[in-house]
């Protein structure tokens, strides 16, 4: 496909960009327009590519594209899965270059990468998907039947992928669901990620006074919602760097040494990642090293807090709120709607007696777990083996896909992990970039993972 | 005076709604020309009221106006001390009436009040003066020397106030500092305030990876700057109430029975003020009553808190950094630039190795205590009790206005704070307004004051 990829990468950039122009962000309700006119571009772009047939179906959200193609019932089917959606780009003033005007251009190590909102995560990586199947069609090589299922909230969980997926079994059967969205270890070791981790979102709010108040003539006498909310969160870890919400361990499946010296392959350098952070030391919970801390073990953080007075200046004001969004990172065995009842129990039981608490459900879904044994996952690695000229090692990613898991459930099949982002593509954040080497390399080991499987 | 406001009232308000109009936010950059407009507005007034004299100076910051009638250089002098600057408006979706476009409205309990950002905080409460002002020389009765002096950087702790006062030694000179910018204890219970708390307001910046980071790829490993900071922030108070920064109580003056008896005469009904806030239960300093808590004792507040993601929906970061904004109120004794020196030194200290801490001293002030024995304070007690029919109580304010303790100490004379607001005006926050009847009490009670001093 090397060849292929020379011959055409001026039109594959053309059409990845017209996906990066769309800012389809799900999260936010302004952009419902941008969601049509995202999952419009890609049924052209199926068919554009040699699919059968390729259209948009209505959700109780964000649509979901289908597209096919049925080159004979006897063959292996293959399902993409994909999500056209993307995180919302705030801070804006942190982005070099407009998030959703793409350019390709040079990082700090001089190497040419493609730059903005979903460059990689996942509209870069699921558009090498549709440039393998062309290629694959159009030089005749496709021996598979190939289906196409990319959807518009996995940013904001899937809430509405599963009972989709449910009503459309058949039409959806598949051997195998192949799936880019994940990163490799390194661009030097490869990697294929063997589980992902569950999440569970919330959001909470602390109510103190009915109003804000004058700081100055109630300081010190009425309880101050974002102290109390501080106080909060503050216990939510304990000084071991475990989750103190009760329950929250019970179901987490704890590894055997032989299990966790496999994983302690993967090469890591704490020196160079505190370097990649500018950070003087990690912190997570004792006993666990930092790949098992994102891999195997679950996790809380909070991801955003406001309250009071933000603004330029000083306001001395004592506020009658304060908020914040938590997620915790979830592994096998522990269910996402479980501990998220747990949480709320818990957060409304450590509130004291001078604040209210509400506590909002936001998203959530289970972690899950893929044999490396099976002959998909040997096809995946002895194609990425070619292409990096290493063999990949398996691993477990910290993020979450929530619906991977529904998908193994409801439709009976394991996912398949080729994920071919970096740390330094900086997704979810500003300037989200994706080599150009990775892009080309990912479309190639797709591409041999046909032909070995 | 009764008869000329009831003559008077309907250009009272279009005189003092053409200040309320005027966005005079000193906390932020871009009302600069609104600071001008307003104290061009101020200083037509007090021509027309008939000062001899009203113009504008220059500062380091947001202009002065100075004003002042000489009748006889051997009358008494008054030097009128207000603030034309006001507090950002925010958050503006909680506002029930345009916060800059003043109206006449009666409230919950039917009785009319003055709606908008300043209509007490301390535009309302300096057009009193100006307005008792020119009733007396309209009609002849003014039997002293009168100076106004209106600062445009009360709100953000009066940086460029004491330089000009120290410049103007001369020019200032006079007997007492009269100011109107404090509350009442109630309608029913007039008060006049004896001292007033201190500030010192910081603005703290804690600081994690370089960059917001996956919080599924990195969560769990990595420390979470919102997650720290609220760990800091939550050690701040102890258990005890107390603020538990070192040496924050060292020079703390700690009242005497027979004074804590004194302030105890001052009537307070712990379940109306919790209904009044809607608050299950009060919180603050062990073995203090509400009131000693904010009148005589120094506490420390988060005005502000702010960090990752707070759009609408789940976003999953672990952000780079979080922010906050910290007052504390100080007592007399406490100095303002001592307190922000330890908080930063304890702040840093505190930090665990795994964050960058920034602090950030915004603006401060030492708190003041008043005689309650001088023939000023007496004159204002005799005026108050004729309008009021009840002897006003001396009370301790919670508030603080930075400027006056450097007038005591530069000008060499008490402040003397005949102040009308209520609990009920909401100033710093949404809905502020002030009751006619304590507006025209309010000029009254100035009128008379001049009468009997």
């Amino acid at each position: 496909m090397k060849e292929y990829i020379q011959q055409n990468k001026e039109r594959f950039f053309e059409e990845l960009f017209s996906l990066l122009r769309i800012p389809s962000v799900s999260a936010k309700a302004e952009h419902k327009p941008d969601m049509y006119a995202c999952a419009g571009r890609l049924c052209e772009l199926l068919l554009e590519a040699g699919a059968d047939s390729a259209s948009l179906w209505e959700t109780a959200g964000h649509p979901v594209v289908f597209g096919q193609k049925t080159m004979d019932p006897e063959f292996k089917t293959v399902l993409v899965y994909g999500h056209y959606d993307v995180q919302p780009p705030e801070p804006l003033e942190k982005w070099r270059t407009d998030p959703f005007e793409p350019v390709i251009a040079p990082d700090a190590t001089g190497r040419d990468a493609i730059w903005g909102r979903g460059a990689n995560d996942d509209k870069g990586q699921l558009f090498m998907h549709i440039k393998a199947f062309e290629y694959l069609v159009r030089t005749g090589q496709l021996k598979h039947n190939v289906k196409f299922i990319f959807e518009g909230e996995e940013e904001i969980g899937s809430p509405s992928l599963p009972a989709w997926i449910k009503a459309h079994k058949k039409m959806l059967a598949a051997d195998i669901c192949l799936v880019s969205d994940t990163t490799m270890i390194s661009e030097k070791v490869p990697s294929i990620n063997c589980g992902m981790r569950g999440l569970s979102y919330l959001e909470v709010k602390v109510v103190g006074p009915n109003k804000d108040l004058h700081s100055g003539h109630y300081g010190g006498a009425v309880a101050n919602p974002i102290q109390v909310l501080c106080e909060m969160i503050s216990t939510l870890i304990g000084p071991d760097g475990r989750v103190t919400v009760p329950g929250f361990y019970d179901k987490v499946v704890e590894l055997s040494r032989a299990d966790r010296r496999m994983l302690a392959r993967a090469p890591f350098d704490l020196k160079e990642y505190k370097e990649f952070l500018d950070i003087d030391a990690v912190r997570g919970e004792k006993g666990y090293t930092t790949l098992e801390r994102t891999g195997i073990r679950p996790c809380l953080d909070v991801c955003g807090i406001w309250g009071g007075y933000t603004g330029e200046g000083a306001k001395t004001v004592l506020p009658s709120e304060a908020h914040a969004k938590i997620s915790m990172r979830l592994v096998p065995n522990q269910r996402s709607s479980e501990i998220t009842r747990l949480f709320a129990r818990h957060f409304k039981a450590i509130a004291p007696k001078c604040v209210k608490v509400e506590v909002t459900p936001c998203e959530g879904g289970d972690g899950f777990l893929i044999p490396i044994s099976s002959s998909a996952y040997k096809a995946a690695s002895r194609a990425m083996s070619e292409v990096y000229g290493i063999e990949p090692v398996p691993a477990r990613g910290g993020g979450s896909i929530a619906v991977l898991a529904e998908v193994q459930k409801i439709l009976g099949i394991d996912p398949l992990l080729m994920g071919f982002g970096l740390e330094r593509d900086t997704i979810h954040s500003p300037n989200e970039s994706y080599l150009l080497k990775q892009f080309f390399n990912g479309m190639e080991s797709i591409a041999l993972f046909y032909k070995y499987w």
